[in-house]
């Protein structure tokens, strides 16, 4: 069975729909994967999960090997048994935390030396390190060690830190395939492609990536502060130089317009905080837009936050009640929002894969952007 | 149907099993009533409750009357319908967070002033207005408004205490069968005994309520600070003069040993924040007694917390990774520790209910006891 499967192209767009299959399950793209930190998706349980329709979850490599440490994935036989969650599982690098989180960072042309966020101790990770990390994890999944440059850059600081990447994918590519294996499945390594918001050197970053053949790429180094329709061109820019036959996956992103939007480009894969980060404040995801449930024109609203939602939340709680718990400071708030937030990210995916099927991507996309944005009641 | 049925009397223990029936189901007793303090046992839905074995639970009137306040109670159509647990709901008078977390209080022969602990708002309680308030929440059973005493107390103190208690119980009886009824269903109000930790007032008290003729009778003003086995002789001294058919509830008690102990002494109710309160901190209990989870002799502990526990927790998850949710902050930590710990408490007060039924009371009391506390242990 090969990795991936291309099964149906828009027409009128790039957007695409295939099926990627791991040793943990199969998973239809364009799909979404929640974020579990810290080996859980905040507020909510595995089974909880599998009722928003979640397929595949994401883990940070750098938050797991601080706590609870690599050895301990290794003798639980790797991440699904640890955390239960039974579907694939993919790890980023750590290199985004290192550079963003970790208290002090030297980087130098072999890795990167930082102090650990949580008791200042010193760490250094390599290219082979974090695949030796990621594969005692157990992740279905791999991404390689980058460097991501912030936004904005110098084109020079870009195109450094581009070098530095095709570098480091290079030794990669030869670690994680004559590297120990800890656990009997296969794990595949993406390939990820930077260069900032540079067209010339996205263009090269790829073409160097693809020539190293990885079984995906990845998108990286975008939605790091630059304006929507630079990320958005930086997309399209980048898929274009990507086979057609492999799947993409843009890092860290991100709404839900986004999301619509980089389907569009031809992407297949995302995952992104937001929906239980700004589930934990009150936010909810509704089609006509995020609603802030701790207003009080909610007080006394009978009615779900999303009628036609299928989650808990929405089929058994009142608005009046959600904003209630989250005004009362109580738990139960922000776990409920988290749930109806991931189900509405899941629902999007699966109307946009519908889309796609039917080959009318364009139009759907174009309809949910008028209702969400509220362009439609600007008419 | 009458509201309580006695079913079985242990032969040897004041130990008693029975049925409450209220219009949101039935509830076999001895019970245990989790703690909703605020609208919601902290991190767990209704759906999750039901799980635990859970039949009937209890809101804080003072809580809700501040936040969101009855008046929403009484638009919604009560508590079942704003909070959406289906089963019967439990109501405190608000007395005892008045004299215990409000910012200032002034008793009078009427009622108590007190401040919001939210915002600061000044607020009047009485045993009319109390009543009312638990009519709008909907609660099936409800509590008239009383005059606790801490522990210690001057004997002078607990007296006068007891003959406002007293008064109130006379107004709070009167208040309920002539007061508006927001709600088409029955409600029931139990008396309420006081007497701090005085023989002759608890008897006092006992046959001045029970005169009064209540469907219910509540032990107040017990587990204030109180040595253990002052509490319990006052529990077993108190229901001595209760009547054999009507439920006895001893209120805010306790510990997995208490009611154990109690159900002992002729008790059919309790309720506590103990078991969410605790398993917010990571204590879990087990039948050989309480474990911190985030000690360091669990970190790779493969096993569940409790192998005979059938809750969510214990079926899905090892030690190892509820420690690493507790060490790494994540909210899912006390979500699973909160729903063992309740399925701990139902499923003890399950085994009480059988132990009654086949009259071994004694013996499977002595022996819970032993393994809990640790006595078997030290042979």
């Amino acid at each position: 069975m090969p990795f991936f499967r291309l099964n149906k192209r828009s027409s009128d767009s790039k957007a695409r729909k295939g099926v990627l299959t791991t040793f943990h399950g199969d998973v239809e793209t364009p799909v979404f994967m929640p974020v579990g930190t810290q080996g859980s998706v905040k507020t909510l349980t595995p089974e909880d999960l599998e009722r928003t329709g979640s397929k595949i979850i994401l883990h940070n490599t750098y938050h797991l090997y601080l706590r609870p440490g690599p050895q301990l994935y290794r003798d639980f036989g790797g991440a699904h048994h640890f955390s239960k969650w039974n579907g694939p599982i993919l790890t980023d690098s750590g290199g985004y935390q290192v550079f963003s989180l970790a208290d002090l960072n030297k980087i130098t042309d072999d890795g990167v030396t930082f102090q650990s966020h949580i008791d200042g101790s010193y760490h250094y990770f390599t290219p082979e390190s974090v695949i030796d990390i990621q594969k005692q994890i157990g992740a279905d999944i791999i991404m390689p060690l980058d460097r991501p440059v912030p936004y904005p850059s110098e084109k020079i600081t870009a195109q450094k830190a581009n070098r530095v990447t095709l570098d480091w994918l290079k030794i990669s590519k030869d670690s994680f395939k004559n590297s120990y294996n800890y656990h009997d499945y296969d794990q595949v390594l993406f390939g990820i492609v930077q260069g900032g918001v540079y067209p010339d050197l996205r263009k090269y970053a790829a073409e160097e990536t693809v020539a190293l053949d990885f079984p995906g790429y990845s998108v990286g180094g975008l939605s790091v502060g630059e304006p929507q329709n630079i990320m958005y061109e930086m997309t399209d820019h980048t898929t274009e130089y990507l086979p057609e036959d492999k799947p993409r996956y843009l890092m860290g992103v991100g709404k839900p317009e986004d999301l619509v939007t980089c389907i569009g480009c031809g992407i297949d894969m995302f995952d992104c905080v937001l929906p239980t980060r700004v589930g934990r404040n009150g936010w909810v995801y509704t089609e006509k837009g995020r609603m802030v449930i701790k207003n009080a024109e909610y007080a006394d609203d009978n009615s779900p936050i999303d009628a036609n939602c299928m989650c808990y939340a929405c089929k058994t709680f009142s608005k009046s009640y959600i904003r209630h718990l989250f005004n009362a400071g109580e738990m139960l708030g922000p776990r409920l929002a988290s749930l109806h937030n991931i189900t509405f990210y899941q629902r999007l995916m699966e109307n946009a894969r519908n889309a796609i099927e039917e080959d009318t991507y364009t139009e759907w996309k174009n309809e949910f952007l008028a209702k969400y944005t509220g362009d439609d009641r600007k008419k």
